[in-house]
C-alpha cells in the first residue's frame, strides 16, 4: 500500500510540472496573421477583438500612452479613418519570446502600403497573455 | 503510516506551489534608481550593468532595433558622448507587471534636462527578467 501511495504521489508530481503545457509560436502567430487579414478588410473593429478588451490595456506611440481597449480603439479610427489610410498591412515578425505558459513578448516591423497617402513603416512590441484560453494583447508599443 | 505518506504528500505540494516566492516592485525599482543614479554620473558602462550582456539583448528605438549587449552600449557613447549630451535623467514609473516569478514588463516616461542641447523625453517599455537572481532588462524599447 504504502508503494501505492509513493507512486500516486510521484505521478501526481510529474502530472503538476507538465500540466501547463508549453505554449508554441505558431499560436501567436495565428492571431497576428488574423490581425493583418482583418485589418486589410478594413475592419478596425475585428482587428481590435485581439487586445484585451480591458481598462488595463496600454497603447503606447509616438504621442505618448493611450489607456483602455475602446481608447484605443477609438485611436485607431482617428488615425485610420476610411481603407485609404488604412493601406495594406504587412508584418514581419522578427521574434517571440514566450516569459511563460501565459505570456509572450513579440518584436516585429509593419509596413503599411498607401499609394495615395504615403506607406509607413516602423517597429512594435507586443505583450500577450493568455486569459481564459485565448491569446490577447495587453499592450502595443509602436514606433514609426 | 499512510496518513503520515498523505501528510508529507500534501506539504511537498504546498512548498511546490510557493517555493517561486513573489517578486515585488521595489526589486525592479532598485535597479531603476540605480539606473537613474548611474546615468546622472555620466557612467554609461555602469549604467549598461543592468543590461543583460547577452547577444539577445533587443534595444528598440527610432532607427530600429539594436542587438547584442556591445551594440547597445556603443549606440549609448555614439549617441550621448559627453555629460552635456547626458544632461540630468528622470525616470517615472508608471507600471510594473509581473508576468511570472521571474520576468516582468516594465512602462515608464523618461525626461532629460540638457540646459545646452535641449530637453529629451519619451516613453519606453522594459521587459526584465531574473537571471542567476539578478533582475536584468532583456529588451528595451524606448520611443521620444
Amino acid at each position: 500500500m504504502r508503494k501505492l501511495i509513493l507512486i500516486f504521489y510521484f505521478v501526481s508530481a510529474c502530472f503538476l510540472s507538465f500540466s501547463q503545457s508549453k505554449p508554441q509560436p505558431a499560436e501567436i502567430m495565428e492571431v497576428l496573421n488574423r490581425q493583418v487579414e482583418n485589418w486589410n478588410k478594413g475592419d478596425i473593429p475585428a482587428f481590435m477583438e485581439d487586445y484585451h478588451k480591458s481598462e488595463e490595456l496600454k497603447f503606447i506611440g509616438k504621442n505618448g500612452v493611450v489607456k483602455g481597449w475602446e481608447a484605443t480603439k477609438q485611436r485607431y479610427f482617428k488615425s485610420y479613418p476610411d481603407t485609404a489610410a488604412m493601406g495594406k498591412l504587412v508584418f514581419d515578425i522578427r521574434e517571440i519570446d514566450f516569459l511563460s505558459s501565459e505570456s509572450a513578448w513579440v518584436l516585429g516591423k509593419f509596413h503599411l502600403t498607401r499609394p495615395a497617402l504615403g506607406d509607413l513603416e516602423g517597429y512594435f512590441t507586443l505583450v500577450f497573455k493568455k486569459i481564459n484560453g485565448k491569446w490577447l494583447i495587453v499592450s502595443d508599443h509602436t514606433s514609426g
